[in-house]
């Protein structure tokens, strides 16, 4: 695992309409995650990734941010056998590159900004069809839609939360601290 | 690992003069921790466990709670050749029974319990001296604080936080999720 990454691109979720991603120049990361974006708050409602607690219930929000990497987008492209996946029809809020394997990435690691603020993985971003979906619609192809959530199993990022506030843009060199 | 526990002792720190807890009947647990408790808080001042941050930054508590087993507990006094270790010199809120190597459970699994309530484990709490001193001037061999530092590794306990609130009481089985 690669101890240091390259940010390529950081991406926000505000149209309430739809969980995809457009890009920014800069994240302005608080406690919560990203002010406006759908998955943002300290606490979040459970729903079917966590099916040990009611539909609803508030709970402390470890899924704040999705984080993917430019090898494995391009790695489920292959398997897909498709051009490319854009990072946001996967909703990602932070692409990286420099880090092949990041899906591996251990709960609790941390992720340092050079702003000072920090990231903690949550793990493994299961891959779903929402993301299927926006696939087989760009390609014309309904096949991709499960193809996805069957090919892109551990390599469809990371979620992780702040654990300190800071910024975050394109360009900066993230530490990953193994 | 078994996947149940049972609920032995439940603790407070709620003495600003120290950090070594006493003993209730239930916690009420909430976002942040145990209210009333020196630990409790969603957010809380980074110090020497997290040298990553400038001591006193405000970052996202993930110490809010010490949890102990009871098996764990004979262990270190054993190794220290000792009668017992008392969960609240090492400013435990909760004890356990039925997991001998509770400090062996990976971080981010969660411990369910009864009432609904979630934690979400944080890993090893590693020992130090604080503790180690309570230890010492119990028996009244000052040996044992730097012993305990060194034989207690991977058998103090773990730090978890609270990710659903909910009551947990003397008696309780919770689930440990793995």
């Amino acid at each position: 695992m690669a101890k240091f990454a390259t940010i390529e691109a950081v991406l926000i979720a505000d149209d309430p309409s739809t969980f995809v991603t457009r890009e920014l120049d800069k994240l302005d990361l608080r406690f919560g995650g990203i002010e406006g974006d759908r998955h943002f708050g300290v606490t979040a409602k459970a729903d079917s990734r966590q099916p040990m607690y009611p539909r609803g219930t508030e709970i402390m929000n470890r899924r704040q941010l999705s984080i993917v990497s430019v090898e494995e987008l391009q790695g489920i492209a292959e398997r897909l056998g498709v051009a490319e996946i854009k990072p946001e029809w996967l909703g990602a809020n932070i692409v990286v590159s420099g880090v092949p394997e990041l899906t591996k990435l251990p709960v609790g690691i941390r992720i340092m900004l050079p702003s000072g603020g920090g990231l903690v993985c949550e793990g493994e971003n299961e891959p779903c069809t929402g993301p299927g979906k926006q696939i087989a619609n760009h390609y014309g192809n309904k096949e991709l839609t499960h193809q996805f959530v069957k090919l892109a199993q551990k390599m469809r990022g990371i979620v992780a939360y702040v654990e300190r506030p800071g910024e975050l843009k394109v360009g900066d060199q993230v530490e990953i601290q193994i």
